[in-house]
């Protein structure tokens, strides 16, 4: 059976960067149009070139080599002809393979946004459609509040989308600006309009998160006859964010209901990727990724209950609604306080630790677990402290030196030209084999100065962590107010590539990150020896 | 017309328990219950009493006085006898008025985890439910894996369903356990099971949010005629969570699809405290709020686009999907630099601050903003930072004080009888008026010591600043890595109950401290004056 094809529209770069809190550079949308490009979307819409400068300079050049690169704007106003509108001119004129416009279908909005009308809009509609035809580019446009709109005044809010597909339109796109439309309406009015005679083949959906349907709307509409989704990704846009493509794709490409009918252009090369994507953009919007996103986050896969935990374990696929892998992402049985032994017992095979399910010292392992988690510590997100605390308890890391002590003074002055200035400053106070060495160094803030001292002299393993890196730190507050507690996450890597996290938790934060930052370097020290014993036994 | 109730039954003490990273005692679930009970939902379930320490002590006493407190747990084993099943006889004797008994309805799941035939497993609910309903409590049935089980073979999901309710079950409720249904599914599995004789009046729906849709899953359930929805508060739970009740209450009570037609036990009066529930309890579970969360997150009604802005204060209800004020939130025109001059003006008109569109300070204020913005600084998030920092460049903030310089230094040594400990230590120097003023504290770490050593001495204000209270402390690391930028986020508060939060940036984790906590001391003394200007006018 032949199936149909949905199209994907991205527009993360430009309904996505009305995001509260989100705002990108040139050399942002670069890359992330990159991104969208490589992963295989049909559209990269890339933002309203003449808008702002940073948009202007974006569509300098086209940014996709696959995807159709996409321009938005207005349709022209009324009483001027669209040769005349400098708005529309300077969007013909951006360097994109398509354009979309967006057009008003509410009456309401038609009457008090633009004054003009009703039919001036749809001349507007048609004449611009008509100008980006000329222009040698592909038309589509946007019908703002068309769900609103058709509520109000169906046969106005039809009207508008049939002027846009007859004057040829590629893509006549159905918008729940507002976003509160339930899904029961979306299938409604997306088949009334195929009826009025717009064919599905031309329809697209937009959808915003409002009642937190976006998803739903998309499919709903899909279910309907449309055969296009505008989305972002991760969800990002306006209020509560558009539709979330992450979480679309992967249902159209896995979940049965669609994929037995339906296809898109991404194959299942590309869908393994869709996790290194999704946290590729929340990196480069330098935020947490969502544990709890659909296929992609980390808990995703994940379970913490003793008994699940076994089920599991013994025939996966029932527990799981996709294969983690098909979107590169894995099934995660979680150390955690509701773990039951099996749990631990394969967290630590994982980590190449054999241990028998009577050893008392699994049992030591676990409470030392239980009772560390309960003041803060969060082994789930520090494998590396995890596992020395396992090879500690069950009595397998040597003392490679002691820590005497520590000291961090940051301070605050003017400097001799009468400038304040903040200098950080750090001294430890370390035993190799009973000898006492002492480092100072001076860091850009005091953890900064305390890894540097740390790490300025080791003795005798100094060269062992000449390529240790400090990669990411993360701080967060626990209990909040006057009582806080901080946990530290640090994140490390070497020369091998590899990375591994530790946590340290302290009312001190410079405690806390010492923790940290000590557990990265016997991590590291340990995983040397690891590693030499693997090649001596090769 | 009369309209049809839509029962809720909320199962964030019970599945919500199951996400990773949360975990309550006993006091966290009276507070939960409490709130729920209060807000008013048909059935709050607590727990699996029996299964652990927590639930057993749970159920000691009854929780809720409104809400039907329900207890959770499993049907009774194959080859015993009801009263012979010592779980069941646990769970029986729990204080709760009604009893969730979840039952294996795929047969796949009845062979492998419970080894018994079919019509074991039959029997095995029917004579719980009979039991259950012996004890004097009402019996309810989650038929775990029903839609995956109806899929393998629907005259047995079917067969577990009937049984449930001919034994006399209130609710046989239907369970998306793996969470990978889609709408379309839903709707017509449910449909076949009324058809097959279970009424829709005794049918509810567990939907998980595995392809984001368990919002949109549970309303497909109410429209193919399911009576009650299971959720969870801010859809937490196991993997990517439980149905959002925080999101299906609103989307019931105000969207006219449902409003139209059902009802709830949520009445107008209670669905204004939404947005205070779902703040109060990621406050408790010590976690930040979503802003992009439908109804309730600080962005679900804001707008940052400045062309969007002033037409959204023009005419907000052609915007806004349902009035705001319905759920306790608030519309939010941002601060922030995607910010038009009208944003600016309105920002500062709700701070009391008037000001010319003509005046070039106005423009210096913009500037200065965007600039800070560009570097970390985040004003959406710290109002009382952006309103000093507005009257600052207006002119109209007097010099208290200024800081000289200040020291902080945090040692970690053995004490006199060898125990490692860690002490923080702050000198601030600052002058008033000429004088110079320098105190001296110690604190639990390094910013507590900063922050008692910079209110410890203000000379002539020090009766002003009494009562300032810091409630809160959060810190974000901005780049990551080792160029790390650090933003800190001060709540403080004073004996007029009023709240306000200020921001520092800086590569110094200390310096970013120190500049927020400076910012909430000069508000405080600004505040002070504005209030006694306001009651020497009176």
């Amino acid at each position: 059976m032949t199936r149909e094809k949905i199209y994907l529209f991205d527009t993360t770069l430009r309904d996505g960067q009305q995001t509260p809190g989100i705002d990108f550079s040139v050399e942002d949308k670069i890359a992330i149009a990159a991104m969208l490009d490589e992963f295989g979307l049909d559209y990269v819409e890339g933002g309203y070139p003449g808008a702002n400068p940073t948009d202007t300079a974006f569509f300098a050049k086209k940014r996709t080599s696959r995807a159709a690169f996409v321009a938005f704007g207005m349709t022209k106003r009324a009483g001027v002809s669209a040769s005349n509108d400098p708005g529309l001119s300077q969007l013909l004129q951006a360097e994109s393979d398509a354009v979309c416009l967006v057009a008003k279908t509410w009456d309401y909005h038609v009457k008090v946004a633009l004054g003009c009308t009703n039919d001036e809009n749809l001349d507007s509609i048609r004449e611009s459609v008509e100008a980006v035809a000329a222009a040698g580019k592909l038309p589509m446009v946007d019908c703002e509040h068309f769900f609103d709109g058709y509520k109000a005044n169906p046969e106005y809010a039809i009207a508008c989308a049939k002027t846009a597909y007859e004057a040829g339109a590629r893509w006549v796109v159905l918008c729940d600006t507002n976003g509160g439309t339930q899904p029961p309406e979306i299938r409604d009015i997306v088949q009334a309009v195929i009826a009025a005679g717009v064919p599905g083949s031309s329809l697209g959906i937009h959808a915003h998160n409002d009642t937190g349907q976006a998803v739903a709307n998309s499919l709903a509409a899909v279910e309907a006859g449309v055969r296009q989704i505008q989305g972002t990704l991760n969800g990002i846009g306006e209020r509560c964010g558009n539709a979330n493509l992450v979480t679309i794709i992967p249902t159209l490409c896995l979940k049965e209901a669609y994929s037995a009918r339906f296809e898109t252009s991404i194959d299942t090369e590309k869908l393994v990727e869709l996790t290194r994507l999704s946290h590729a953009f929340d990196e480069l919007l330098n935020r947490s990724p969502d544990h709890q996103a659909p296929y992609v986050g980390a808990s995703a896969f994940a379970t913490k209950a003793g008994i699940h935990a076994s089920a599991l374990l013994k025939d996966p696929k029932t527990y799981e609604h996709v294969v983690p892998d098909s979107v590169g992402n894995f099934r995660k049985v979680m150390v955690s306080d509701q773990g039951g032994k099996a749990n631990f017992i394969n967290a630590l095979k994982r980590r190449g630790i054999e241990v028998d399910k009577q050893d008392p010292r699994l049992d030591k392992l676990i409470a030392i677990v239980k009772e560390r988690e309960a003041t803060g510590y969060a082994y789930e997100g520090a494998d590396a402290s995890f596992e020395l605390l396992a090879r500690r308890t069950l009595g397998s890391v040597p003392d490679f030196f002691a820590i005497d002590g520590f000291r961090v003074m940051v301070e605050r002055r003017f400097d001799a030209n009468g400038h304040l200035k903040t200098v950080s400053e750090a001294v430890v106070k370390l035993s190799i084999d009973g000898a006492r060495i002492m480092s100072v160094a001076e860091g850009d803030g005091p953890v900064n100065a305390l890894d540097l001292a740390l790490r300025k002299d080791l003795g005798k393993y100094q060269t062992e962590i000449d390529d240790l890196e400090l990669v990411d730190f993360k701080v967060r507050i626990l209990n909040g107010g006057t009582e806080a507690i901080t946990r530290v996450l640090i994140e490390s890597t070497d020369n091998t590539g590899v990375r591994w996290w530790t946590v340290g938790v302290s009312e001190n934060i410079i405690d806390a990150s010492f923790q940290a930052l000590m557990d990265s370097v016997v991590y590291k020290l340990m995983k040397n020896r690891q590693l030499a014993g693997k090649i001596a036994a090769e």
